[in-house]
């Protein structure tokens, strides 16, 4: 599929430098827009106006959307004020209104100087509201319908106003602006008499959010009920747009993105990783291993006071990556699983006693396990195979004793972190594996020398 | 608005628990599926049959297939007969298909009888596809049209059949069962006249996905192509059914999870957190555990290796978990990164030598970074402040070149193994943080001696 796509691709391509127009008109016409904008990250910078020129109207302003923000703005420049009206004209407000905000200033202007004071207004009203927003995601092309009206007049409106609405499938029914219910198209052509008001078969058990409903709560509520598309209300439930299920899972697969990101220690991007800049990636980086790398002064600290300790046995300081790490990936193990409950709203606040519960019983199994496995490990391992005559059946008790203790303590502080960070109005994603790999790394040498100088006398 | 709904919630769980049934069923009717299934999980097992049958069919089957399975197994070990008979007509075949898929062998066999026979032919053809395939997630269920029927005969049959379907909006063209086209109802309500035969404006550069499709690539087609509905064919061509985008959705969500357990060093698992036993926690969560462990013999082996220099130079030492740890954030930072654009199909193999040349650029900025800022903290902190005579100049150097060595090492595998893992048809995700963790842990140390033994002289 993949294959044939690059094959079809790169003929498109000889077709434009052989300039073999008409023939490559014909075949871009019959593909997909996001297809078509695909080819165009292939094609040299000076020649894009010109493919991009071959399209008809409204698969251009459709490719247009698809397209990578350098290349509309390229674009743009090189559009006489008439072309870039056209543009303009075909895309749906919600399409307009995210151009605007990714426009520099003096594109921005000219776009809003070709749009229509309809649309210009639209976009305004788009872009006043608060970033990751329900509003800033919305469009305001619906179909709205009155109550009283029969199902041949909605149908009939739908026919006239439908070709300028990204959805026409669901129709909110609306009086004096509030939103009282909404019917699909598919109750409405399903409907048994033509003169049914739509006011006996519209749903009014509502489903909305207002427009500064956060874009996260957005999405869950499309992955829980299967919308189409949500309505977006204002403060006195008056209906000002909707959102479409195409954006919803746009900004689902960008939430995923950035709670992995934040999961792996990085400031969150917009840019794909192949855009962004080295520079830009430094930046995203820096930062939390700055933080980490001078917090784990702490370690160094701890190492240092029980020099003493390491000094008197040797054998204590291999074992030492071991206990970390295996506390560290505990732990990280832990604090993923309930990041990921608590992003897909499958856990909250309340149930803090039952994560703790669950991570105390699961890391207590899991600790015992380790710490027989790397018991067994030491000693046929390090100490019958290697010969390593230092390390006695007290130590291998006391590596043992503190890999089971680390591992309980990072379960059950990795499970309960992203719970507090919750608690405290803070992105649990945060409290992932970088963070508190580092507690874990002091506590498990606190522990591991605890049990050292208890049982080793030293 | 979570609020509000617990508050709902608990005044209908009194009613129910003062018998209040008819109240009750007043106000679930007004309730949407999803909520009245939320609901259900709050309320004792034995209760459940009997609420349940507060409920009116369609709505009855609705909320059914929202429940959690533990509840529809119960539920259907209650049904007579008739009642399971009734429920199961109502169903969508592929809600059919996956409840079949996870009820225990009794169930199924009552729930077989009790199908129609052409549902039964469904389900059997959907559980005969690979799990993960486009064939498992499909629904038979679509609106199927001829290429000679005019727009009014096309709106009719949608009309007749539609009720069943699981979407209308999309409809599909088909001759002797191939698929030439497709035609959404948005068209046909807006097609200027009513006896416009269907091929005339039907859709004929298609998209479609095989049965044996990976479920990952359909829900990438999804998010690119911002389609309602995809059409699912054998391999000659022949439409067998569609997956619809709620599904797809569904699916992405899975995906994000299965992913982002499995980069925490987990096996995915197929419950929520709160709804899988401490002994499934633990089988998930030991095996990389164990692994990682064992593996960590390496580290112990170069300190043992190496006991002389860290008797010799004591304050080595204290600097080992800093330098493991950073290493272990930057090479997880590269890893996450190159795993998720891998997911999302922004990056590919061939992509390898862009990938090693971003990630050599950008760690060699992080690494000079860090290592400038490690060797001012060491200074101030350490030294002057803490006032660690054993920690020289030269010791400093030995720490802070390591650990700028360690962040390039680790970036660059970082980034690099994902992609390998790739190309050997491995999952990519399995290359993240507790695995490349391991990796740069054993390397940070070899580096660190080395640099250690060269420069000190030891």
């Amino acid at each position: 599929m993949a294959e044939r796509f690059e094959i079809m691709q790169k003929a498109l391509l000889k077709m434009l430098e052989e300039k073999k127009y008409l023939t490559l008109r014909d075949l871009l016409v019959t593909m997909n827009p996001s297809d078509i904008a695909g080819l165009f990250e292939e094609v040299e910078e000076e020649r894009i106006p010109l493919m991009f020129r071959l399209l008809p109207k409204e698969l251009a302003a459709e490719t247009f959307v698809e397209m990578d923000t350098d290349a509309q703005e390229l674009l743009i420049r090189s559009f006489s004020d008439n072309e870039l009206k056209e543009i303009v004209d075909e895309l749906y407000v919600d399409d307009a209104a995210a151009l605007v905000e990714e426009m520099p200033a003096n594109v921005v202007k000219r776009i809003l100087k070709q749009a229509d004071p309809e649309m210009r207004r639209s976009i305004n009203q788009i872009l006043r509201y608060p970033d990751n927003s329900a509003g800033s995601m919305m469009t305001t092309e619906y179909v709205a319908l009155r109550p009283q009206m029969t199902v041949e007049e909605a149908i009939l409106r739908i026919r006239r106003q439908g070709v300028d609405k990204e959805t026409i499938y669901t129709c909110y029914v609306t009086e004096g602006r509030k939103l009282i219910g909404l019917v699909t198209v598919k109750d409405l052509l399903l409907a048994e008499q033509d003169d049914t008001p739509v006011q006996d078969i519209m749903l009014t058990n509502l489903i909305s959010v207002t427009t500064h409903t956060d874009q996260e709560e957005v999405v869950r509520m499309f992955s829980k009920y299967n919308f189409l598309a949500l309505p977006v209300v204002d403060g006195e439930n008056r209906l000002v747009g909707i959102v479409t299920f195409d954006d919803a899972m746009d900004v689902m697969e960008d939430e995923a993105t950035e709670d992995i990101e934040i999961m792996g220690g990085m400031l969150p991007s917009e840019k794909t990783y192949l855009r962004s800049s080295v520079f830009e990636l430094f930046k995203n980086r820096i930062p939390w291993l700055m933080l980490l790398m001078v917090s784990a002064t702490f370690t160094g600290l701890i190492i240092n006071a029980f020099e003493g300790a390491l000094a008197a046995q040797v054998a204590l300081t291999a074992f030492i990556p071991m206990l970390m790490g295996t506390g560290g990936n505990s732990g990280s193990q832990s604090s993923v699983t309930v990041i990921r409950a608590l992003s897909l709203d499958e856990l909250e606040l309340a149930d803090i006693w039952r994560v703790i519960w669950k991570e105390l019983r699961t890391s207590i199994l899991c600790g015992i396990a380790l710490a027989v496995v790397c018991f067994g490990k030491i000693w046929l391992v390090d100490r019958l195979l290697m010969g390593n005559e230092d390390i006695t059946l007290m130590i291998n008790l006391v590596v043992c004793l503190a890999l089971a203790a680390t591992v309980i303590f990072a379960k059950v502080v990795g499970g309960t972190l992203p719970l507090i960070a919750k608690a405290l109005k803070l992105d649990p994603a945060v409290m992932a594996s970088p963070f508190i790999t580092t507690i874990v790394d002091a506590v498990s040498l606190l522990l591991y020398f605890l049990f050292a100088s208890s049982l080793l006398g030293i």
